[in-house]
């Protein structure tokens, strides 16, 4: 395939990003909306394992996910129907989704549904469980998360939903995300504007519903700085998915990873995984009294928002991320040196202290495999016996990407 | 004036500062909170003249105050009014608050109530009047704009009011302020952040309002971005304030200006005006269409903001404001010389760039006085015939400075 071919077809890739319009338009049970879904389905983060070969905190989070269910009432129960194959572990990026850590998605739980405005393209992504360490994201399953997950079921998802079907048109992501990009955040580890944007741009709807269910809903989207990342990545998912048209281009559209291995997606190779060792740790910070001996990989898919130019591809943006990604001159460093790695730059995604120069945006895996320069990566850190125990900034590792090019580079040009 | 004298003396001034905890108790028209305040007086910015010596946009605006507050049916009849002094023209700092550009604050209009929780002391300021052009704080006084203010206070002013008072303690705006810092807010020039977060922690008084009284305020409160100005101004008097209390300190408790001079006031000397010639120019950005050549000053107080250790001495913590205040480098410079003429930096306002480094806090006349560095401004450009044109980053004059610290040097040790 010629070099020029290329660089077109990576500009092609670059515009369907460049178009997305995500809108929030629904919040719906996960068994209603997404393309496949089954009721004894249960979906994780990461390229696809083998049920076997799940382990620690992901497994647990997807024994948790058949109990929430009620597929069985023991783990015990759970892990028998799962060594038999009668509940199905899939992973969320085949179902249109992307999940937060361990990323169960089972067919109750409420899901945020994203569409482009545009291609009609669909992206989906659960609800933020809450700031408390018993999450099932993190590989929690007690009566407590059971409570909260039921909660988000049959309270918050369908308060939100009416609230958002009644926003003409729905609630429009991409203002919010360009606003938030000067306010601090940068959409993967930090989203305490963004969470408050949307508040704000939700509140016509919140001011229609009665005053127990408005304070209802209120409580949860102001409980914590943390709301935002579902959008935000559900948002990402249906922005990178359109990249998929570009036939033959060498841009990312997903990164994930499970409790084994960290994969990605590329335009031009369609679904196939290309598969490497996990993210190398580079720098982080920790809840107070934990540390870097716990912490545990149990997947996480995220890292969507960096295939779109956010996250740690807008680490100038947040400067007040420096406790987990260091001090400001090493966060504008790394961030400078992901525009080696990418075809282009946002055109509204826009870091204020680079003198609004555009985020670098379109991971190209041809320029990751001659740099050697791999994506840097924002990641919540979850530790040995679960929950959340800080945030750092990882590196992706090289192979995927030196194989997806050479894969690319083999097939015949379309 | 032993110098071990002093150093002691400003360091009960900033401990006086930097323990103020401003918190918004009330909204109430000026004449019912604003002690000595009468029908028959109009407050507006800046070390007070003789009502014959303002001109332009702050004469018209003072004008513009009287007939308000119906005291006279035209401008014609207003200014004989003025002329023979039945109505009076006063400086709004000697009645407890602070004027945004011309700062014009009659008896009806409601004000912001804000009460420093530690020693009771109070600071007001009048409502964001909405962010059309024709703004009577920018000298513009018709039909729309009489409309416009009597909505503030026949709507506005007690519904909000009714919802600060249903918050048991009141709002606190010291954490919203320092949150502000952490997404881009200066909070004289940007105050978008602290906009979002204030309307938050109201959000709960909202919600027990009825429906179509909550969306009125929550119409108001989210019109633009600049509502959180006046809390800030408010609270920011609130906190200088305190510092009259530090005996002979050379630490800056106001700076202000009107159509013809800029002036301060010190801790060690009261009410006591310094004056000099108007700030000066140093970089500034216009909105479509305006320029350099319209600017007109016609006052103003918001300047309390950096007495305090905002705006221009926080402005490496909004580089959103590049437009206004130069390139991000720049910014950083100028905030950085600040540090050379304060004497502490701020406990709580926090910069992230600067690796979270408190604030340059206390502006010390001595220290202006012998490196000849003066205050950086983060103001709002007025232009002539009114209407605001743009904002920009200004320098205070030296000559005030000198002369205080002349005059502190001269007196005898209380």
């Amino acid at each position: 395939m010629a070099m020029t071919d290329l660089k077109e077809r990576n500009e092609h890739a670059l515009e369907l990003l460049f178009a997305s319009d995500p809108v929030l338009v629904d919040v719906r049970p996960a068994i209603d909306v997404l393309p496949g879904m089954t009721k004894d389905t249960v979906l994780t983060s990461g390229p696809p394992l083998p049920w076997r070969e799940y382990t620690g905190g992901q497994r647990a989070g997807i024994i948790g996910g058949v109990r929430y269910e009620e597929l069985a009432p023991t783990a015990g129960d759970a892990e028998r129907l799962l060594d038999r194959g009668d509940v199905r572990v899939a992973g969320c990026h085949d179902f249109g989704c992307v999940g937060s850590v361990a990323g169960i998605t089972t067919a109750s739980m409420p899901v945020l549904v994203v569409e482009d405005a545009g291609s009609g393209g669909r992206g989906f992504c659960t609800l933020f469980e809450g700031a408390g360490p018993g999450r099932l994201n993190y590989g929690v399953y007690d009566d407590g998360v059971q409570r909260n997950l039921e909660h988000l079921a049959g309270v918050i998802g369908p308060l939100l939903g009416e609230a958002v079907r009644s926003v003409e048109g729905g609630i429009r992501l991409r203002p919010i995300m360009e606003r938030a990009l000067r306010q601090g955040d940068e959409l993967h580890s930090r989203n305490t504007a963004a969470s408050g944007l949307f508040l704000r741009a939700l509140l016509p709807a919140l001011l229609e519903l009665d005053g127990p269910r408005a304070r209802t809903l209120a409580s949860y989207l102001t409980s914590d700085d943390y709301f935002f990342l579902r959008p935000s990545m559900a948002a990402a998912k249906s922005m990178a998915d359109r990249m998929y048209a570009a036939d033959g281009a060498s841009i990312v559209t997903a990164m994930a990873f499970s409790c084994k291995e960290f994969g990605i997606r590329v335009a031009g190779l369609g679904p196939r995984w290309f598969r490497g060792p996990l993210p190398e740790y580079e720098t982080a910070g920790f809840l107070p009294g934990r540390g870097r001996a716990e912490i545990e990989a149990i997947g996480g898919e995220s890292l969507i928002t960096e295939v779109c130019g956010l996250g740690a591809f807008a680490q100038a943006a947040a400067f007040p991320l420096q406790a987990y990604q260091g001090e400001p001159e090493a966060m504008v460093r790394r961030n400078l040196e992901m525009y080696e790695i990418t075809a282009g730059e946002h055109p509204s995604f826009r870091i204020p202290f680079l003198g609004y120069r555009g985020t670098p945006a379109g991971i190209d895996v041809a320029r990751v495999a001659t740099t050697g320069i791999t994506p840097a990566l924002d990641v919540g850190l979850a530790g040995k016996g679960g929950g959340q125990i800080g945030a750092g900034s990882f590196r992706a590792p090289l192979r995927p990407f030196a194989d997806a090019w050479d894969a690319l580079s083999t097939i015949p040009a379309p």
